[in-house]
């Protein structure tokens, strides 16, 4: 017996779709949602949306609230960083995520983006999973680092129990032993959920590797992996990011990936949400 | 280099000593918390609360306020969950603790208990953290479900940094793909962190094992290896329990443990801070 | 530094290749080795070994000394199912490979297989190791169930300085806290290893998974990774497999795989050895 | 239902008794093995077998075949180290232990020593499992890195269902995510394969640990959780170790530890098996 109600596929089988303006998740097409770990300034954040933009990203992702490790850690821009969000998807026309880590970051963050990231540290925070729940925002629900698979999608039952059904699963590495890899990107459950539950699931091979030349390869093993979609760091200049520069693909990098995510999508009988590049 | 700095034995080599009205963490004596994992009524926790007193216990813990895994599992009694929790300790004398899991369940606790909790799936939430740290209470810290020492000493060092120098760490189990216990509890590291950091560590049995028959060699055990205190469930009718009741312990069998943890602190050179069942 | 020398890629950049008979590991052909876990009859290994080959496989695979976890599963049927494992590629002309696990069985396997399987179970009996090495075979080495890619890696130095840089090495799933699935398929070890060394690398997504519904996903994924190959269990009947039934892919299954794993390769600049095929 | 028979509690309540010379495992005696973990020269296992012998071990280990995670490291002196464990058993009146890794080394150390170990590397190779019953001989059976109980309960089974019903089972830490300790000490589960098996448990502080301080820490908490006895590294001169001086104790630290043993051993109503001090 599950012991999720509202998100198992037992209760309806058809796929549910989560469209936030124009990406859609959980349709026939992939949704990639690109952008930099932390938006640090006017000038990164404007740089990155324009480029993955133009590569034919979906969304932009970009953090200004961030849980970090350590209290002496760059913590992001707050309400600055929600406004340059706002500015990069005026300009660009990309509907815009970002990671809200308590009940003041996501009021704010209601007012200026699209969807509501919540963090692998918080999945079981469930006081902040009924507010994201309540807020009716798509929501995009990171898998913690230890999470199980039934503990993840009862995570999403609390969002979805506040009458939010516009819930997306992110896979994005498990702890395991194996430190030569930050974290291990669990593929293997992307088929799986996609079975037990008719939520969407993408992938963020970012975090879960923390190497950027395992990036592509995972990306496309991901959507090989039948996955609905990707969340990718992509830096205008990586060496010099705040945060996570190692793991950040070059714009020039996105730009090389796309095109085979676009043929791996086809293998799978997909394709890319690409419509965006051909109109900017 | 220790990424931590306030809460690390390279700053300060002498052990701080955390006094929550009569009991005191990271002296000569071993501290027994105990009491059940939630307050169900003013029956069940008046009976605990005499109980563990008469036993020995120092300190009587009860959830008001729970993080559960599921949106339908029981999720405490809330202020009034508290409002018994304070009168349990207006007539025993024990000081208490709760768990706290947003700013609002912590502001209410502010006003009714001794020490606030946070749990094993909050490590990582830094405003509750934040906010734990600027309320000047004594605060009790788990460790994550899958947080390396590390990390637990930084998220301790958020608490520090935020102006309040009470905490205790508490080992709770760590998870690991040993699925015959619940949890698996790590007690090496509790020589380990009390090598690393000032801060006292204690050790709870109840929730790392998920079992009551080993509650007692473990609570034997963490003496054994030095820990500063031990955080025990103890429910006077643990088969009624409407939460984590096989782990319970009762309170007969608290009373059988009490002398045995006794003498085994004596083996590492400490007490039991027994002055308690001597006055009730 | 890294600790082993003879596979590292400091000591050879360009990519080894193993060869065995047709099949080739490490060039820009993909190798699918197919066939069931275990060798249980005449009739069930020729009507596999026949399925596989027409749906494209360049190798057999078949177990006859099995290394169970229990010491009343079935062990295998020893010199007999090598015999039939004979019998099966002189009919298909497919180069065959099964587990060996000592020293006895791995002296009757020389007489009759291909390539030597050692199994997650051995990856550090050390003298297996060395003897493989000694054999001169072509040698498969699959990952540790709790093997970091170091030790993996380790394990292959043993053999490569005993004689015979003939390795070809497997992922096939870690050990970890989920068990939503068997094993977590660890696919961001395969670009990884691919730097570090210049042995070839292919994936099991059958053990690693345990749940033949995944099994397809997971070789797309693997493919897409960037794997030098595939070792995938097809059981003529799966439903009747005296072991591992649950994970094997039938004949019709795999014969529907193969041309998406042709697609996937050419999305990574490679092909299917597919050969096989043709000639059959 | 436990898919294991004869090591179960199900068939036989009452504890099996290991008897190894004077030493008896599973009885009211807890019995501590001692010992430098390889035999490195006559010099050195003499000093460290009268060093042991006089503070109350009841047995002397030492390694004469090494499995070793590289090629590189030192494999022990095979023949020679047996026959100094021989030498230092006749002069001490010690039992002895040593790990064997292969028929050939198991051969061997049965002309030369009283009980053979199967190491964490081997603990599921059946060959060496099935030789082990057969030779009638004592084993001690670590536990697998990554081992379940259940697990490792079916490899003891393999050795009594080969006749042999003298086993003991030594828990040496499993692998997790943690890296401050070498590996995570899981005392939790002694009391538990108490519960399920009939066979008595030790349990090896210096592999789980890797760390000489937290070895005395660690012994104390293994006795008062219950375990039958101990299996430490002792080293006359810790810091010219081969091998593990990290995580050995000096003949000094282990005639320091050996009281508070005594002394822990009496809360659970036990004793050291401490006859050898005074006859020697």
């Amino acid at each position: 017996m599950k012991p999720y109600r509202l998100v198992s596929s037992d209760l309806k089988k058809e796929k549910t779709l989560v469209r936030v303006r124009d990406a859609v998740f959980g349709g026939s097409e992939i949704a990639v949602i690109a952008g930099p770990c932390v938006v640090e300034s006017r000038e990164q954040l404007l740089a990155a949306a324009r480029g993955v933009r133009r590569a034919g990203a979906v969304m932009l992702r970009g953090g200004a609230f961030k849980t970090r490790t350590s209290p002496y850690s760059f913590q992001g821009l707050g309400e600055e960083g929600l406004r340059l969000l706002r500015e990069a998807s005026e300009e660009t026309g990309l509907a815009t995520v970002t990671e809200v880590i308590d009940e003041a970051s996501l009021k704010l963050a209601l007012r200026y983006v699209d969807m509501l990231q919540i963090g692998a540290r918080n999945m079981q925070n469930s006081r902040l999973l009924c507010l994201a729940g309540r807020s009716g925002k798509p929501v995009l629900l990171k898998r913690g680092l230890s999470a199980t698979v039934e503990e993840w999608l009862l995570a999403a039952e609390y969002i979805v129990a506040a009458g939010n059904r516009n819930v997306v699963l992110c896979e994005r590495g498990i702890r395991t032993f194996e430190f030569a890899t930050r974290n291990t990107l669990d593929l293997g459950i992307v088929p799986l959920v996609q079975e037990l539950s008719h939520l969407p699931v993408i992938v963020d091979p970012s975090h879960a590797t923390g190497n950027c030349r395992l990036v592509a390869p995972m990306s496309r093993a991901a959507v090989a992996a039948g996955a609905d979609g990707l969340l990718l760091e992509v830096h205008p200049e990586p060496e010099k990011a705040l945060c996570d520069g190692f793991q950040s693909l070059s714009i020039n990098d996105f730009q090389h990936l796309m095109p085979q995510l676009q043929a791996t999508a086809a293998i799978v009988g997909r394709t890319l949400g690409v419509y965006a590049s051909e109109r900017y």
